[in-house]
């Protein structure tokens, strides 16, 4: 898999622009990160759209055709270069500018927006809010375009940059300005700087995420507060019919129990699963590090698995009754959850939540009716074509920079953004990111390691090479 | 069983005397409901033991050696009469003179501590908070011994009256002012008036009343709550855990599962059941009156004999995760419960919360583990032993009085003083009221109706006139 020689030389040089111009690097990173835009606070909106001007300048300067386009909540950061590159892949590559509030402020050993390159005693890391989400990743991807740009005259092929405001306040603009600009946002592939190694050590591209959805509902009895005394025994309580159909959402085996429930859930490819097996996933430590020794959940699958690649049926709230301080011996009128799905494959977000609400409705004896609170909202997985070349260009050019094999990995949580480039867009998304498992992002002393931002600048040049 | 020809004309002159002299008991009562005895609100603390005063007054007027005794709050009153006679039961009469507060001031048609007779469509009422509960239905025994008094010059009996002035505010100094005078307060059977009768027209001597334990606890997973999307599927919810395990708190047939929890629970004997079904009693009303339609509980049973003679097992609350607006996809490191038990015949309280306790531990999954919150605390239930030829008088005296069989009924609820008499003092009680349903004790335009007042003293003087 290793480039071709004349590839190799044009790449080498790249390469060796990027170590020679890791001191500028890194002060044009310091510059951003002085700009404290964070998005959520509306005491720093101007200090967002300067934070988009910076970066609308710096890419003007590489190149690009670059324009701060205004939302109704913060600027968006749209840029386009190499459209004159005929044949190879368009690229679209997101960021997002926009950083968490810094408080408790007591807690940073430093002032978060005056950064600074720290020494450790795990290596030399960059300190402050942003270093690592997602300022500091996304400046591995401008610097890799900027040495390339530097060494051929040129980028690599034809990209468009596109950098968010609003990541870290609910992104309200993102779909509307997505729908409104599709035609000049749509690529052949994003790729995405928000995510992390899979460890210290091993580059991943995450290609499979599991979409969510969910579901909040009543289920009433007696038309008021009951007294156990009066009543207890002879009328319905809503917390025993609750907690008995919830208590059977799970088989003895760990599968989910409603009927459907795995309709589109597909097995793991072999070739995934090989993979998978060797990252030698650490559940012990993964259960360990939260207090758990014993995986739950399915009894015939790994834990890797079940997080990246099964679906869940989870309670995430239940209440009803009485729940001050002493007792009062209540029949309660009603009983409350809330319950989501993780969502993989081919799952429907609203078939999934129709037969669990059919499930529930079967069960309830006479007398007691549920009240459903919500519309069904949800998103579905996001798992990405990885038979387009692209990927295993991708995973080739990353294990070269990381010297172990890169993976491709799962993701058990969603990150809305993929799905969104899908479904709005029509492209997949390569995730790539170099974050460590340290690093400290949305808590006081944010870092990123200067390894991490070198070496990532590093991938992208190799990964650009490799698919643009 | 009517009464034998010379008692039958001692006690037609005391009901002769009791209906002549009504104009005066009422004033009587009234008076006495003019003293706002609220012993909850320390703003009425001397108004009290102005009540408890007035009734000794009234009482060493009747010929009892009546006595204002203190305790930590609100004196108690004690009055002793009849020692001289010998041969007959003793018998010590419960009630209590404080009352509860009347806010919502402003849904009481005249000034709650001005009380009057009022003429109703359903008959003459008297108005006034403690009307019923339980100044008027502590009067009707203090004018049935008045009358007796007027009429032969003595009471038919040994008797003492004990008073309290906390009922409505816990009894705190309850249970030490028994221990402390356990000797003098000791009888052969105690009566206390503060039930009502089975119907309007029903009068029910109450001779079992459900005991009550109660447990409250914790269920930990993992140390600290989890994100589904990192965890969901591998790590044990403990909600799920709670709900599988209180979901089969009972099985299809609506018996508690716990191992021994139907230790020391008798069939009722057929006499009593005859009883209850002669009652007739309209559980298609009891029900609809509160929204439901199907009696849960168990399958084999009557909606009476579950309320009144059958243990139950309820969640009277149940919480953990996120109960907030909107959604939050935590896995809880932790789920709550509050679970209590309606205690029959003889199971003990200790044990039935102890066999809860080993039965959900035997059930929880590696990793998990419970919290039990508090001692193991509960009241057994009170069963009288209604052999007592006593019991058979008295019922018959009743049904005299009201012309429709009186009924032994029971009480799903618990009234702690006759557990105490049993425990403390080690006599059987008889509680005979007459209230209404419709009375509105503790509400606002609180009543007890002129028929309830006059047929409940009639009805002590025949009870007297049988047991003493």
């Amino acid at each position: 898999m290793a480039p071709q020689p004349e590839a190799a030389a044009r790449i080498d040089a790249v390469l060796a622009r990027i170590d020679a111009d890791l001191p500028e690097a890194l002060e044009r990173l310091l510059a951003l990160l002085r700009i404290p835009s964070i998005s959520t606070d509306p005491a720093f909106a101007a200090d967002c759209t300067r934070a988009a001007g910076h970066l609308v300048e710096d890419l003007a300067a590489l190149g690009f055709r670059a324009e701060l386009r205004p939302t109704p909540g913060h600027p968006m950061v749209v840029a386009h270069a190499g459209e004159e590159e005929a044949g190879g892949r368009h690229i679209l590559f997101y960021g997002h500018y926009d950083v968490q509030p810094v408080d408790p402020l007591n807690l940073w050993n430093r002032d978060p927006f005056d950064p600074a390159v720290e020494e450790t005693a795990k290596g030399r890391v960059i300190r402050g809010r942003g270093a690592s989400d997602d300022k500091g990743q996304l400046m591995t991807f401008v610097e890799a375009c900027r040495a390339w740009k530097a060494v051929h005259g040129r980028l690599p092929g034809r990209i468009t940059i596109f950098l968010e405001g609003e990541e870290e306040s609910g992104s309200p603009s993102l779909i509307p300005f997505m729908r409104e600009n599709a035609a000049e946002l749509s690529a052949d592939i994003a790729l995405i700087c928000d995510t992390g190694l899979y460890d210290d050590e091993t580059p991943a591209i995450t290609t499979m995420l599991r979409g969510l959805a969910k579901t909040e509902f009543t289920v009433h009895a007696a038309n008021r507060d009951l007294h156990s005394g009066m009543y207890g025994g002879v009328a319905r309580n809503p917390l025993t019919v609750l907690a008995r159909i919830l208590g059977n959402l799970h088989d003895e085996n760990g599968r989910v129990t409603v009927p459907g429930f795995y309709d589109g859930v597909d097995e793991l490819p072999d070739a995934l699963r090989a993979q998978w097996q060797a990252l030698a996933f650490d559940h012990a430590k993964f259960l360990g590090d939260v207090g758990l020794s014993i995986p739950a959940g399915e009894v015939d699958r790994t834990p890797l698995e079940m997080i990246w690649s099964r679906p869940t049926a989870e309670v995430n709230g239940l209440w009803g009754g009485y729940n001050g301080a002493g007792f009062k011996t209540v029949l309660p009128a009603e009983a409350h959850a809330k319950v989501s799905f993780r969502l993989v494959w081919r799952q429907e977000p609203e078939k999934v939540v129709s037969a669990f609400r059919a499930w529930l409705e079967a069960q309830l004896p006479g007398d007691v009716t549920v009240e459903w609170h919500d519309e069904i909202t949800g998103s579905p997985a996001s798992v990405m074509e990885i038979g387009d070349p692209a990927f295993e260009a991708a995973r080739a050019a990353l294990t070269q920079e990381w010297g172990k094999p890169a993976a491709f990995i799962g993701s058990g949580g969603s990150i809305p953004i993929a799905g969104y480039f899908k479904t709005i867009l029509g492209m997949d998304s390569m995730l790539i990111g170099f974050a460590r498992d340290d690093d400290g992002i949305h808590s006081p002393n944010e870092k990123y390691d200067l390894e991490c931002f070198h070496r990532g600048i590093r991938s992208w040049a190799r990964v650009l090479a490799a698919i643009a």
